[in-house]
């Protein structure tokens, strides 16, 4: 295997930051693979550039992001841009025979989400979306669990995502109300539940959706007030291969949730229960348990939830929100060479982008739509 | 006001019992309204009616329940019966100049269920069902904030219903799955969280729903097995007035649930969470506490939620199911004098048993139907 | 057995009603044991003892008690009064020839107690405390837990009891802040969490204590200052027998709790923990489950857990403060019927003051000391 | 300032690994600072250095720790290695001109930890102890909450720690159970939660001690038993400077708990809970909140509790344990550059050790000891 893997940086925000701590950590972390050589970090501003280079470690920076595709040191490149430009920057990467790992959601637009998919295939190269809370050991241990049989034959599943950003009704108008950034809810909340529900269940088959705006207009920085063209709310009934039924809540204007993404699954023989918000616990019921001592048990993740040793040899001690982008940066490394892996693909990621499609359709047309 | 009231009882099973310590202990919490005088007491089995009436205290005891409400002595019937025998006994009772207190829901049939809000009418006697969460001070709370605007405008509402009676696939098939009973979850238990809707935002005017059965056939005591006829599991969306979007999910066969009856009540300025499993808690998110400082406030029950003043002087010392039972019949009772109270009656019952029917026909359409 | 047994109440404040409610239904809860006849009723003031006669169903009222006392047809004595007429109004009862139901504390004055103990055993009548915090039926759960050896040997205890009545700075000085009322929070609350050592491992064996005032005065109703007798907060050490290592504290000025009573048990095989204030939940993890799926259970109060089967059949739908009442009113039944029953009574009582005035003595002296 | 500073680290286990994230990590997380230069990396065995520098991203290693510290080019070191060695490699590091950064605790004699402080004043460097609990947001924000005075004059404080990993009975005799190691869980323990006592309210002044064997021997790998020499639970009562009471209890055998560490912190205004299992929830009571409304509000740490931050722009995502020494690293940076900086160094750590050999003096005195 090559002892290093040099590493390219697109966008220095909240993932952009993000991924540059994984890329940071991650040899540390697990000690195995390739060494990340923080090559080049492009960003618009060349000024901010070079300080975020610094800032992030990384020897080069540019203002100019096809500088950084064209740099034949580069192997791999993290993509962490506004929406609007996944697709052209993982395209031009991946054209330019580079791995490409690409903040989610793929693309505003079906039909750039395609391309994004070809081009993946095409180039034959590892294209990964950053889908980072299917990375939770725990997440892992309930797809165990579920392998199992331990809860038995699942019938019924229950998702729900809800944050505050969007709660206050007079927050001045930004681009996440507008039509351009998608359907809202759906696509910036609703990929990551139905992540966890790929890596659990797979995709589900046919769907049933109400989209909702809870404020009509927003305040515009003139004084002004502007309609709200997105939906904050997204409430869905789906179905999963099988028949199994599910419900699946989404808002971004729930006040008081900050990260919560929850799961019930419903089995023949038990229960698990989850809350990202507190992403170190697993509530599971399990029907073996002496009668007079049954009751939901709140599992801790530890060691044994690999690959929390990886990072702390002690249970109950608690991963933290980027240490899932640090795992979800080694499940990418194993891919590239050529291991089994952990994560969504292009092509995965196409097939949840569908589902979201078909979510938004479904409410258009008021009647339950297959998904493709 | 008079100072006594004549009780008979219709039915011992677990509601029989339920209104029977009610009864007993109403005048003791509240110290006001008339002595209940527990007079007569029906069961089909005269032995057990016998039995029960001197546990229960009741004077007299018979196995036709007739007999009873030819009693000119009883003023007010507790029906408890099984619910194929709700519209009967209610009707007869009212025709004979009785005050009904039955258990929900009304009845399998909603024609039954029409006949018995007309006997109601006609009878111009107080009619009333057996919907105690909605008495519950906490929930009364949950109404005072909304009043107040605290939480702002609503914009968002989830409901959950879990138990696990029904969760056993290995159980013997009963007359909860014969359809003969119902819908199944809808009927069985949707009536209850949309009896704290009703009470709180009122009825959705436009519902759509997804059945499912997790068990297609259950054994029977013979040892064959028997399809399954009604439905474990239901999954709604709705609208309230104004276009409120609501989600409602409902499961008779969730391990591990016991007695949940969840809210999730998103506002403009706040949010509302509660659990029936813990119907001493009420969890409250405002905007307007320190930034620092934000965060869900779990609130205890306590005397300043009245009535729980009436049971317990000191805060968060709990309520318990039963209580709740006291607080209805006290609030029957009220209704009975002639004053304002906090009841379902027939007619009320009749909206939210359409609201059933709407949801079950939507399930047979797939498509949203407007609440009669 | 006799089918009725006569009933006299002396008190009608907050435990007067308690017991009223419990008299007025334990028949109906338990079905078995005599019908309580509600007989006699008295309270300082002859008017609102008629009147609570009436609320709380009592055939006869009175404005002296020893003229209940002295009511040849009442067989048991509840005594609801402050603390410090425990001992003359039990004692009386007792000579009397009644049985006697009475509120704890025993009274304030160790010497006061062993009178009442020697009183009862004297007129060889049943007199029971009322400890009701060990009617809950999870607390006899953790009974059994321990004595099937599931958490093996135990080693370590944790008892905390933390209300907030006293917690305001600037409310008004009442006798609870009164030398003469005891020693604080010592008696007044140090009680209970004994109780339930009592009946889960028996008495402390040996003690140390500092016991603390949050407030040195308080406001007067004349608008001066008086200064604080008593000790509102206390911090223990203690020895179980054996030599197992315990650690009590309480607070009555502890701002948010309400009816907290806490329990940690440690142990050589699990853990047990119990808070009241969630009285229907039990916490218990036990090294038998699978190392990635061992966590504390979360046990919900169920039918399985008697005599909770009394109240209501279904699980998890919540017993409340009251109905402990109840059932400590069901145990002083059975008692007074011959059988064994789960009572404080006052020998067991009696121990329990003696390490109370053990654990005083030890702050005074500031050292370890051996309970009586 | 200096745009780098030259790291070394001694020991590569747990904490060894802990430090190396933080020194990779620090950088990129906070913007700021030189960054770290990773030069040497000393493991006692040469080969187990060789590959962990690889993994670590050291330049150099060595099997001799003297080397390392004998580089000229490092500037400050990293000692990780078991407590025994704490005194000798820090003393040497100091000697030779670095900075040193410590584990906790010190060392295992008052004698070593007191020529470990001299040390760092006779160099005149930064010598600061890994107590990185104190790090977290949460417990910031707690010292901000009681400095504003939200919840008044504190008069009562508890604390716990417990984990499990000496709670089995069967495991084999180690290290931690033979009396080299120190008293037990007083310092392999209390030192947590006095680093937290320390940054909220300084040290005790005086301490009451009982400490427990739950165990009094374990099996050894020879099939014989072996006496326990440690104590690994221990419960202590202290009182603050100004007289403010407080307990702490210690159990490093309690099951089901694997790194709890509990403070409740009672004023005259409310109240504040905290429990490191859940590091990414603060509780607070405050009575200012309207009386129906009030109850513990469970805050999320968010970008308002600085530096979360620097980690996630978004609320609620929750940070992980390796974080809080990513966070202590960029304060030793701080305090390396000569700025106000959150630690605790050697002159403090001193302090917490004192406190804790007067509680285990007070155990073998079995009396108050005042803390030197």
């Amino acid at each position: 295997m090559k002892t290093s893997i040099g590493v390219g940086l697109i966008g220095t925000g909240y993932m952009g930051k993000c991924h540059a701590l994984a890329w940071n950590g991650v040899k540390a972390v697990f000690g195995d693979g390739p060494r990340p050589e923080l090559l080049h970090l492009a960003e618009v501003n060349g000024d901010i550039a070079r300080k975020k280079a610094d800032e992030f470690g990384f020897e080069k920076s540019t203002g100019d992001w096809r500088e950084l595709i064209a740099d034949p040191t580069v192997d791999v490149v993290s993509v962490t841009t506004p929406n609007a430009f996944h697709a052209e920057m993982a395209i031009a990467a991946l054209e330019a025979g580079k791995h490409v790992w690409c903040e989610k959601p793929m693309a505003v637009a079906l039909a750039d989400a395609e391309r994004m998919a070809a081009a993946a295939k095409a180039a034959d190269r590892v294209a990964v979306l950053g889908y980072n809370y299917i990375q939770n050991p725990l997440i892992r241990q309930i797809g165990q669990i579920l392998a199992d049989g331990t809860i038995g034959t699942v019938n019924h599943v229950r998702l729900e995502m809800d944050e505050d950003f969007m709660a206050d009704p007079e927050a001045l108008f930004y681009w996440k109300s507008d039509a351009s950034s998608g359907y809202g809810a759906l696509d910036d909340f609703g990929v990551h539940p139905l992540s966890l529900l790929q890596v659990l269940f797979g995709r589900p088959t046919r769907v049933f959706s109400h989209l909702y705006k809870p404020y009509l207009d927003r305040p515009t920085s003139d004084g002004s007030r502007r309609a709200v063209e997105t939906f904050d709310i997204a409430s869905v009934l789906f179905e999963l291969a099988g028949g199994t039924s599910g419900v699946m809540a989404l808002n971004r204007s729930a006040w008081g949730r900050k990260g919560r993404i929850a799961l019930q699954i419903f089995g023949s023989k038990g229960t698990i229960v989850y809350d990202q918000e507190r992403m170190n616990e697993l509530q599971l019921y399990v029907t073996s348990d002496k009668p007079t001592e049954q009751g939901f048990r709140t599992i801790l993740s530890a060691p044994q939830h690999a690959p929390y040793d990886r990072f702390i040899p002690a249970p109950g001690h608690g991963l933290g929100f980027n240490d899932l982008k640090i795992i979800e940066c080694h499940e990418l490394l194993k891919k590239i060479a050529g291991h089994d892996a952990r994560v969504i693909d292009f092509d995965i990621g196409l097939g949840i982008e569908r589902v979201v499609h078909a979510m938004a359709q479904s409410h258009q047309q008021q009647r339950w739509i297959d998904v493709a």
